[in-house]
């Protein structure tokens, strides 16, 4: 499996190349875009790039998108963490960005990330329709009808019981669209029939629920030292999640549920000739993972 | 004069149709959008768009444009009113965004702009590179080289006796990146020569800068129904602005050499045989408004 974040590490480093490393705001966005994050989006991007090799994708051309990806998920951690958010004061084992750089810092950094990576994702557009529309296609992915919009179902939900049907629906935006971003922005560099799109936005729709049920399990199951953050906040917090709805076994009934459904659609893809090893190792270690 | 809030306003209608509207992000987006400022920045683009009308623009062409840089200034409106930051109760003579909607809200509803502005600039990018080059301008003077930029200097100027020098970079920035991006959009679209892009960004710098002057004297001057705001901010809150650094006949003076400034580009303009008067209009507008 590649390092991922050793692969992005020198291109994000090149982004930043240029800008005023006095400057609070890029200090600030420093400090949670480098502070050892799993970088699984990029790990992820990479892996189907790895499977598209055939259909003229190159790993290096999709190192930058991996870039904009992780950009856009570390400024809605940024943000998400603030006090009139999720009020956190760690993630990712340090203290939160508004905590280390203040509220204000904290609220131009993510704006900051957002608009830098966008800044890479326009610079791509110049390559090309096909660049475009993989930066679209990801941009569309962040907003209103993705993430964003699952964000919102989530503060909407605040201090309410919800279903299990909604919380699937809030968390395929808010977990599953940055997610469905990584696996799908090497389909459009690539020459692959859409039909291995409809494949890879199905996988990522599993992966995606998987990834979260994981987490809310850690919330109550993880070495708290291990997972970089606070665990037991979810029930404090009187909030909805697989676990607090379904209860621990169920919901690792539901991981399993999900964990299969990736498998059968990696064998379909595997059935059809391509290369998807690096997709089997990204799943089993996102879903076995103790953090 | 065009009435830019009316020339628009059906394409930033057109953006959010199809958007959920019992969704609290787009209601608080739309809040702050729909809110009634002076659009100067679109209305300084058509402007451009017709003087530029003999290379190749038209001003159709360029109203999505005008939609994605009003999004991104209401998007740092919104931003810079929260808590956090300037702590404004009133906008535009109302309620600012986080009283009306709460602050969770109003942080993802700037988010929710500043991506949507971006959809848009990317889906203008797939038309071809001129399209690209404008778009990808535009997101420049909107981050960490412009608006962020000069925002970034901002917090880091606060409570601090900071140089005239110093101000006039950081509005060069904040408050002049978004009126360079107003103007230049149309060059990008355009056949007209590099030397008209020089002229235009020379122009938006004093335009930008008279601006800025010109809020500082109305902070004083201005009655505070007609602004929509409060007055009197700046000096309560020991802000470094032109008119507490210089006082208010100096900064007035300032105004005007910034005005005639703007007036002796435009000469320049005219003698290369470009139609300035909307531009001319719009410069004497600005800089004799009342609110």
């Amino acid at each position: 499996m590649i390092d991922a974040n050793e692969w992005i590490t020198p291109y994000l480093e090149s982004i930043f190349s240029g800008l005023d490393e006095n400057d609070t705001v890029v200090k600030a966005a420093r400090y949670s875009l480098f502070a050892g994050g799993k970088r699984m989006r990029p790990a992820l991007m990479h892996a189907c790039a790895v499977m598209l090799e055939g259909c003229g994708v190159a790993s290096e051309d999709i190192a930058l998108y991996a870039c904009a990806l992780e950009m856009i998920h570390t400024y809605s951690l940024i943000h998400d963490d603030l006090p009139a958010m999720d009020n956190d004061d760690l993630r990712r084992g340090r203290l939160t960005c508004h905590k280390a750089f203040g509220e204000s810092f904290a609220i131009l950094a993510g704006d900051m990330l957002l608009n830098t990576a966008h800044e890479v994702l326009l610079k791509l557009a110049l390559k090309g329709e096909s660049y475009a529309k993989a930066s679209l296609n990801m941009s569309q992915l962040a907003g209103i009808s993705g993430m964003i919009g699952g964000q919102s179902i989530d503060l909407e939900s605040e201090g309410k019981k919800i279903s299990v049907d909604v919380l699937y629906s809030l968390q395929k935006k808010k977990t599953g669209a940055l997610i469905e971003a990584a696996v799908t922005t090497p389909f459009f560099l690539s020459d692959a029939p859409s039909t291995v799109y409809d494949l890879l936005k199905d996988y990522s729709y599993h992966l995606g629920l998987a990834f979260q049920i994981k987490d809310d399990i850690l919330d109550v199951e993880a070495d708290q030292e291990k997972l970089g953050k606070s665990t037991g906040k979810d029930e404090r917090d009187d909030k909805s999640t697989f676990v607090t709805l379904l209860g621990l076994d169920e919901a690792k009934l539901k991981l399993n549920e999900e964990e299969n459904a990736c498998n059968a659609v990696l064998d379909t893809l595997r059935k059809d000739g391509f290369n998807v090893e690096l997709l089997e190792e990204l799943t089993v270690f996102n879903l076995k993972r103790d953090y």
